[in-house]
């Protein structure tokens, strides 16, 4: 009990011997008080379980749902019920959020996704009785439960609950799953920074690190904001599908089980295939352009990309899914240009309009500005961003190398300054900045490529360029980076039948995401996210 | 050249002396006639080429497409060529599909995709010379071209393209980009079984294997037939994500690098991930699972599937592409029947309407018969399809074990004969022939699970069951398969925190492809296939 007690007054001194000693007394004493009514609460509980229970087909555990029947019932969401619902009966399965019971009475708070629901219980020894109370009191929380019953206007709005117009109650209760106790607070795991920081004097909330959620996904991935991240997460593949499908570009599978060393490097994972060596695709780079080589025109995947890159930052993965599509071009990479640009323009009014209810309940946790992007994206060469760099006393930035993370969210904030836009697409890389399979500029000696990134807030989310077709130049730009090209012999090969002009790139989704939302972690935007020290849940 | 001639008749039998003797003189006459013919035309081009050329602006290799300029160049499809483009100019890229050249004129074919044009040259010495005439003749088939010239209505529709109403005249000519000579024809890889069978007496056709075609995937995928078995896949996964994203759920991206066994068993790739033993996940099964307890209410994925099996069959695939999908259910697994019902009789009715021109495509190549399918597919129940092979002779069909590929395909066909149908359900399996996560039928010593199997044309193409959501149950049933628990430590603990009832299932998108279209191998619907003995290309 002593432990308990504060040594030191509200500015941190040390407190006298005597107003320790008053404290102590105090304690004791609220702590018999405590005891006394933990007595009392005991006596009364044996007393009423002693007492005739009329209520006991009202409640109880299910027997576990295994197919044994199929019954009319009808089932209800929360989000459906509005004042029309007023006086009807509803069954709904949702979790326990919360419960609060007391004697005469208990409170529960229904949840299911991000939705919540008032359930009153009030005993009246004909719907509800004492040890059934008693029952609803026990239920963990996060524990599945079936409720049926009637659905009232709250005497005034439920502040507590997302649905605020209706409450359910005295209904049957029946627990279809129970729940151990939660090690995390669903509470403590959706709360804001800003409340933490700004809690009230007599709370003090836990904050919970990213590791810990990440040890307890499944209960992190229930908090609203994880909930609607996922489902922003989906749309965004759609909005990506439904923008090339309508360009008559087909979906692909590629392998990602290859021999060889992908696009070379060391960041590979090697393994045994049959006793051959094989390892884990960097990227669908070179069959997407193998499916351009075999005609299909303009193709599109999304999949697994895999990087044996020990790299612990808050943006990089072992494991992340790329959206990539492969196009032909006729003249010029301006072409792939406009395709993304379409896409990305269309992504995100696709992502106001479908998700304005989970940007919503996203930024009520982690704030985040909406993202600012014009209408026909912003193209700026390379050299020229060197140059805003520059003069904006950033003079280490290399016009021939590649930019470093710090570089790049410095241009990006000096391009929004300058065009009032998050989103732009920077062009003309130096020549020893991109992979081998980059389609220089055209002349002798080339300094640039004819590639690109795009930014989101000032970090990538996108590499392309126009890509080599010409087997030759291809065979000599591989060589030139040290990969041995009898590795490659079956891509090579492919450009050697006539080989179309083309070009294309490779979006990172959780990046997207991520930025989009304005999230400081990439592992935010990943379900079940890969890095060098995680691998699981 | 004695080596070309027959030694034997036609019967077989070995030729006489005399006949042999007059067949090697035949030949040797043809020879010297055919080197005559060499020599007059290489005088003859000689002759040519010393004549001065006023169409050397008209023709000839082109500059590497390099993202040098943005023209207005208005760019054509041949499959947009009709009636009232006669009389217009056009400019087209595509490829030389076979070239016809003699000294006054060439006949080129123009391939996009599976799209064919006539092209005509006639020496005018205006618009085309002889020695453009002979540059277009030593084009090698496959080469990319750009063409740009008057549209014409030729004198009788031209049987030998796809496009019969409209042909091109005397067009510039510019080679983007040469191809080898190509090691197999496209005809050869594009001609019907039957069609070789069939062949007229003066002609051979040659017969491509599955694995030379492998080989030489990229000209092979060139084919009208392979370029539309996969626009009809993309099509399958467009209808697969279409019917599950109206029911609300929403796509994800579970991991593929695991740590632990995935699922049990010994057919995993094993490799080292950043120094912990790691395997690549041979279903999203426990993923999809654990995003069912993360209260996303329904989910799927598309995505790559790992199976290091030792299969060498005409259905097996080391890495394939899995549809899955995973949803609450409320009381029965008869919701997720309910689900796969809807997917498929939209899928099969989606492919009709929107692959209609590509299914006729693939008929002509690989013929087949229409799937036959109910609205409402056929339920049958496991002991009952026993009982219907029993009474067709099969006697050692075990009613508790696994069906054999062989009583797959013999009950596929009782079904048909009785219900008229190639798309059927089977439901529950007997408990051994289930993976430990799979539900058990109720009641003490179950012999059956809530689980099925759903068949086209006698071929299975989905395994999906009631899940068991219970922990304790599935720990039991883990160890009842020997698979350590302590390596599905978080997929068992996601179950503890209150678990909703759950089924789903898991769709080999290649068999469905395959079995969709009466193919005879899974290699024909994987772009790139992976099996026990293929890693490349």
């Amino acid at each position: 009990m002593a432990d308990n007690i504060p040594k030191v007054d509200e500015n941190g001194q040390p407190l006298s011997k005597s107003a320790l000693k008053k404290l102590a007394a105090k304690a004791e004493k609220e702590a018999k008080k405590a005891a006394r009514a933990a007595e009392l609460a005991a006596e009364l509980e044996q007393q009423q379980l002693n007492e005739p229970d009329n209520c006991t087909e009202n409640y109880g555990d299910m027997e576990m749902v295994q197919s044994q029947k199929i019954t009319e019932t009808m089932w209800t969401n929360i989000e459906e019920l509005d004042e029309r619902c007023i006086g009807k009966t509803a069954t709904l399965r949702g979790r326990v959020h919360s419960v609060r019971a007391k004697g005469k009475g208990a409170f529960l708070i229904l949840r299911q996704g991000s939705e919540t629901l008032q359930v009153a219980f009030f005993v009246d020894d004909v719907r509800v009785s004492k040890p059934m109370v008693k029952y609803i009191g026990n239920l963990n929380k996060e524990s599945v439960v079936d409720i049926t019953g009637e659905l009232v206007k709250p005497e005034q709005p439920i502040e507590s609950c997302s649905n605020t117009i209706v409450e359910m109650t005295c209904p049957k209760i029946f627990c279809v799953s129970r729940s151990i106790q939660i090690p995390l607070e669903i509470s403590d795991l959706s709360r804001s920074e800003a409340d933490i920081d700004n809690a009230p004097e007599d709370k003090q909330y836990s904050r919970v690190n990213q590791d810990t959620r990440l040890d307890n996904r499944i209960l992190d991935l229930r908090t609203p904001a994880n909930n609607s991240i996922f489902r922003v997460q989906s749309e965004v593949s759609a909005l990506f599908r439904e923008t090339l499908r309508k360009r008559d570009m087909i979906e692909i599978h590629s392998p990602k089980l290859i021999s060889g060393a992908s696009e070379g490097g060391a960041s590979v994972f090697k393994l045994d295939y049959m006793g051959q060596p094989a390892c884990l695709a960097q990227s669908p780079q070179l069959y997407k352009q193998m499916a351009i080589m075999a005609d299909f025109g303009g193709v599109f995947e999304i999949g697994p990309v895999f990087r044996a890159e020990n790299s612990n930052t808050h943006r990089h993965l072992c494991e992340f899914t790329g959206l990539d599509f492969e196009m032909t071009i006729k003249e010029h990479y301006s072409e792939v240009l406009d395709v993304i640009d379409e896409l990305f323009v269309n992504m995100f009014d696709g992502l106001s309009e479908r998700c304005a209810k989970q940007l919503e309940v996203i930024n009520a946790q982690y704030p985040f500005a909406p993202l600012k992007y014009l209408r026909k994206s912003l193209r700026l060469e390379f050299p020229d961003g060197i140059k805003m760099l520059h003069e904006a006393g950033i003079t280490e930035a290399d016009p021939h190398g590649d930019l470093s993370t710090e570089h790049e969210r410095i241009l990006g904030k000096l391009v929004k300054e300058k065009y009032d836009t998050d989103f732009y697409i920077l062009t003309r890389y130096p020549i020893e900045a991109r992979p081998f399979y980059t389609m220089p500029e055209p002349g002798a000696n080339p300094e640039y490529t004819n590639s690109f990134d795009v930014f989101i807030r000032g970090e990538e989310i996108i590499s392309g360029a126009q890509r080599i077709h010409d087997p030759e130049l291809l065979t000599e730009r591989a060589k030139h980076f040290g990969i041995p090209v009898e590795e490659l012999e079956s891509y090579i090969r492919s450009f050697r039948y006539g080989a179309l002009p083309h070009g294309g790139c490779g979006v990172g989704l959780e990046r997207v995401v991520m930025l989009y939302l304005g999230l400081n972690n990439i592992r935010k935007s990943s379900m079940f996210p890969r890095d060098p020290k995680r691998l699981t849940p």
